[in-house]
């Protein structure tokens, strides 16, 4: 049996990561997204283990304390986290697990758990990006600046990572992605079976494995 | 500029490799194949740097002592090696450079240079390799053993590659290596000017660069 694995899609507020993945998903059904624990309430409609794992203040400080994430993050009044369990078991039954993140996270991802797949995804070149983050209209010129100057630091990451895409258009960067899924199926690293599975000198003998 | 690559493709007698080989290049022109070196007298018509570079045994010995080889070998009275200088300046043009290898010499590039991308190319069983060999027709019952034995123990090395790929069907094993160049395309590793290309602020910088 060949394992699967944590594509963690990361880049600056603007590189588009948010459309990329959901155009990701809607073409590619198999890919599980990963389920993040949040302390925040549920709301009307979300169910537990579905939208989220919720949890409390105490039992969410209690994952933490016994490093059972794969990152974690503090926005407003609330914790985010990326629960280990979910993602491991998903991945020891053959599954790509996708998750979508901002660089911080990934970088905390990277520290606990190097294995994964890193793409960072980028915009076409920083003019485009300041455009995009200036067509969301939500903030003021301020907050714009603060986020075009911490995507501008953010690039100091990309060494970190294993792959990039450039995000000029969304069908090119799922393509690119669909590219990099494909090729790490094949990687050797998965597939410590290979010779057995050979030795059953049975030809379907790949076709009953994951991939 | 982008760094290219060589993609080592190996695999036990009886994979495929040449066919699979030439059905890559026939559909990537844009892929470079490796040229070698050889002491072998030159056939009508082929040219020297096209179809081999052609050396006399005084000339082979000493890159091979001067460790300008990345790979060599002795079929019958004749020596044939891989050029490092060839696929070097190939690369660093933004090539990719394609070497069809058995397993003993893609273990000897390994050696040499191990920023190379290996993909083993397997049958899609013993069964249907045992066929394979047998189906040439031109070996004794001893040869056919001794190749099929060879196979056998040639597989323990696959740990060594990076990559592995059925071929089941040609179509099917050339789409796998398409996909495997496109991911080694984006790797960030072969890019160090990813921040410096998007500091260019020009939405067209991606476009010039190799990749």
């Amino acid at each position: 049996m060949s394992k699967g694995f944590l594509l963690v899609l990361s880049g600056p507020s603007g590189s588009g990561k948010g459309t990329v993945s959901a155009a990701l998903m809607e073409k590619n059904k198999e890919i599980k997204y990963s389920t993040s624990v949040t302390t925040r309430t549920p709301r009307p409609g979300e169910v537990n283990g579905e939208n989220y794992f919720f949890a409390t203040m105490e039992e969410f400080e209690k994952m933490v304390e016994k490093d059972e994430l794969l990152e974690h993050a503090h926005v407003h009044t609330n914790y985010y986290g990326t629960p280990k369990e979910f993602v491991f078991n998903q991945i020891n039954q053959g599954e790509i697990v996708l998750l979508e993140i901002d660089v911080q996270g990934a970088l905390q991802v990277k520290d606990k758990y190097k294995e994964a797949v890193f793409i960072f995804l980028l915009p076409p070149s920083m003019d485009e990006l300041l455009d995009r983050i200036r067509k969301r209209g939500t903030e003021t010129e301020e907050d714009i600046e603060t986020r075009f100057s911490n995507a501008f630091k953010e690039l100091d990451f990309v060494g970190e990572y294993d792959y990039f895409v450039v995000n000029d258009s969304v069908d090119q960067a799922v393509k690119d992605i669909e590219s990099i899924i494909a090729a790490e199926k094949l990687r050797v690293k998965r597939h410590s079976d290979i010779k057995k599975i050979m030795m059953k000198g049975r030809k379907d003998s790949f076709e009953h494995s994951k991939f």
